[in-house]
């Protein structure tokens, strides 16, 4: 787009791009619309989301559960809450998995006839057992569902089974794509040990086509053999299904060396600022301090803990004095256990206390649309009022949604939840692999999703729900 | 964001993430609605404009007008129209100015006491004149505004002239931030020339703080001396400026190399899929195929282009043999000169057509937000009755604003004019600089706007305006 170097161009950019009133508002709405405006001011100008980001990233870096680097980033974001001076700044243990991937990941496609061997980009899949020191080579059948597996009958036995069901392209929002494909990687290594199969190997949860591997989080079934499971690469993926069309007898030679060690006492972190009103009313903003242990967990989702911690920020920086306490809640354990989420509703105290509402940021520090609401209709029509001020965040899209899995046992106990909404189209492409990292994020996508938590938070301490 | 291990939150994402049916939809609208998902699956399975994109960039690159990259670029559009057997490919020559960068443009501090030089990153600005061979040494005075300036009197007489007015970061629409400070760019070697100043350096337009320095278009006038100018990085302005704080008389010595040669002449590319009904009502949707000589104008505006082509590609992969012509406009020199723009309404044998609606997609490959709509009242409520179409995309923005430069001497003659709106967060970030390749722009989202773009080019087609 060209500089309005010609002046009634840049009349004309002006004029055009002056926002249209919101029509027909009433003065409470008046008043937070002002909120909405001076919150977008002070985030925009003087934000602090990046430089916590920043500082996350670069001074611990990826924090999985029980990892040294989870325990310095509960430490780190405690002294960031401490800084600031907020109130009720404490840890609230929790017992967290402590899974380690060990330093060999390897595989390589054998070729039963000619041609050289060929390295596959792989990674283990959170949980996975190891291979023998040896690995494990066998051939491979190529399946795109449970069911074309079980039809497979005897085939599988003693084979990799071989998951390559893309995400849907087609879904406009990722996440539905990801929801229909991630059986694979989670109920993977069961429907192969099920099948007999020696080794599961997933393609990558992503829609970009690299060489990039991407982990997360699988299970075994206590009454099932335990197989190895890693995810491929989508390009490894592409180029496995090429050669076992050309060659049906090609093997694959897979080898990790991860394992799952003792439990770790790890931590929930948290710092408020305590409700001038009804202090006992508590609305929880939060993420996961946790991530995995590929890239940095810039998007997956130090953005969410920032954006905490900065929500708080926000609220004070406009000495709003919100009327119910706002909490920010930094989740340990979200991508393999969530203990942090369970365990902040049966923590000690926490029965004296009424959660009022919670808040989650965990799809990545994007652009934010607007928000989902997980409660009855009462409450989601109560929201749908607040429109107009999320409008003038462009953010107004309000509907009925999952909220997130660290507020999940919240919610699950009858507590509003909302998560935040954000566009959805490049999460994927980072997550849960080396490329979630902090030139992903886009300083100002990620301040202003810390700037719609702060209206809702603040909308929700006065007018209640 | 976790993998769904638990089977009962996988059951909850997929619930939740099922949209809710749009409801009072009439007959048409639902025949569009359905034509909206068919685009939404074409473009997301099998979509070419990343591809098409890649080729421009890789085996181009830049294409700035009267450069030998914009007439390989004018070949290869041609090509790729050709390729795919759309009617009517031609091109329209028009005249273009020819200006070049030269090999050298060099700032750097000169402390007035002690210190060692200081390397400023700076890019000439297009169109400014060189300076001499041996480059100019002067003092500095900064500067955040026109009226600054003018309080300065005499004391700007002989001094280089630094407009630091940064881009105002608090505004949510970085369009109106960029409208809010590009005067400095456009005017400001004018301004400095008025005031006695021997040459103007302009802080970058971008909300970043990095050191890559953004060019774009300046002017002259005719009755006032022209000075050199160039742009200097965000960094480079915050350290020029500290530098000053410290030290009045530091100076700065500027070298650049540019000059502007003879006009070239060049050409608007344009192919069409003609229309069943009125094949002589032409609805234009265009980009500008030349981009700055920084980067490889992959969001400015290689994705306008590859969308413009895109929405031939989609509309004739669905088999929709719209009612009136759908013409790709692919025009040149819309970044310092607009002839293309300007050329296109009075070639010969515009006349013998109606020009029905224009539509442009300038402001980068980001996701599609909706579409500003230039025309009068009638046209847009005819548009505001779509809505429901394009929030099935996501895209339901739909407001009143400028459409674009290309397009606006079609649109200043009464032809309803369209711009395709994005999410801008990131767009200056990228615009006019090194920081503008490839890379930058995810495939999906680039892919959105040319679907978005097909459907407002049907609909109008189909319902006419």
């Amino acid at each position: 787009m060209i500089g309005a170097r010609v002046p009634c161009l840049l009349a004309l950019l002006m004029f055009f791009f002056a926002r249209p009133a919101t029509g027909g508002a009433g003065e409470s709405s008046f008043k937070y619309q002002q909120v909405a405006r001076q919150l977008l001011a002070a985030g925009m100008k003087d934000g602090e989301s990046f430089s916590l980001l920043r500082e996350l990233t670069s001074t611990v870096g990826s924090r999985l559960s029980g990892s040294p680097g989870a325990a310095k980033a509960v430490e780190l974001v405690r002294r960031m809450l401490m800084k600031r001076g907020f109130d009720n700044v404490h840890l609230e243990p929790v017992m967290v998995p402590h899974w380690v991937r060990g330093p060999v990941e390897s595989a390589v496609a054998l070729p039963s006839r000619k041609g050289k061997p060929i390295s596959l980009a792989i990674c283990a899949l959170g949980g996975s057992i190891a291979t023998p020191n040896a690995g494990i080579t066998a051939e491979v059948v190529e399946v795109k569902s449970f069911d074309d597996l079980h039809r497979m009958g005897e085939r599988a036995r003693g084979k990799i089974v071989f998951f390559n069901r893309p995400m849907d392209p087609t879904k406009l929002n990722t996440f539905e794509a990801y929801s229909g494909a991630v059986d694979q990687r989670s109920a993977g290594a069961v429907e192969a040990a099920l099948a007999g199969g020696v080794a599961a190997l997933v393609r990558s949860m992503t829609l970009a086509l690299d060489n990039v591997p991407h982990t997360g989080v699988m299970g075994y079934r206590d009454s099932v053999a335990r197989v190895p499971a890693a995810a491929v690469s989508t390009m490894g993926a592409e180029t496995l299904a090429r050669l076992l069309r050309e060659d049906r007898h090609l093997k694959v030679h897979i080898t990790l060396s991860c394992r799952t060690l003792p439990d770790v006492q790890s931590a929930n972190v948290m710092g408020e600022i305590r409700g001038s009103a009804s202090p006992e009313e508590i609305i929880v903003v939060g993420g996961h301090l946790d991530s995995w242990d590929k890239g940095v967990g810039a998007h997956d989702d130090g953005s969410g803990c920032v954006q905490a911690i900065e929500v708080l920020n926000l609220i004070r920086k406009l000495n709003l004095r919100p009327k119910r306490t706002i909490r920010a809640v930094l989740f340990m354990n979200e991508e393999n256990g969530n203990r942090g989420g369970r365990g902040y509703v049966t923590a000690p105290g926490r029965s004296a206390e009424k959660q009022y509402a919670a808040i989650e940021s965990d799809r990545g520090g994007f652009d934010p649309r607007g928000f989902s609401v997980q409660a009855d209709s009462t409450v989601f029509t109560r929201t749908l009022a607040w429109q107009d001020c999320f409008d003038l965040l462009e953010a107004g899209k309000i509907a009925r949604g999952f909220s997130g899995v660290d507020i999940f046992p919240t919610v699950e106990k009858g507590v509003p939840g909302f998560g935040l909404d954000v566009d959805s189209q490049r999460y994927f492409d980072y997550h849960h692999s080396n490329n979630d990292t902090l030139d992903k994020v886009n300083p100002r996508e990620l301040e202003m999703g810390a700037i719609v938590e702060a209206l809702l938070c603040y909308l929700i301490s006065e007018e209640g729900l």
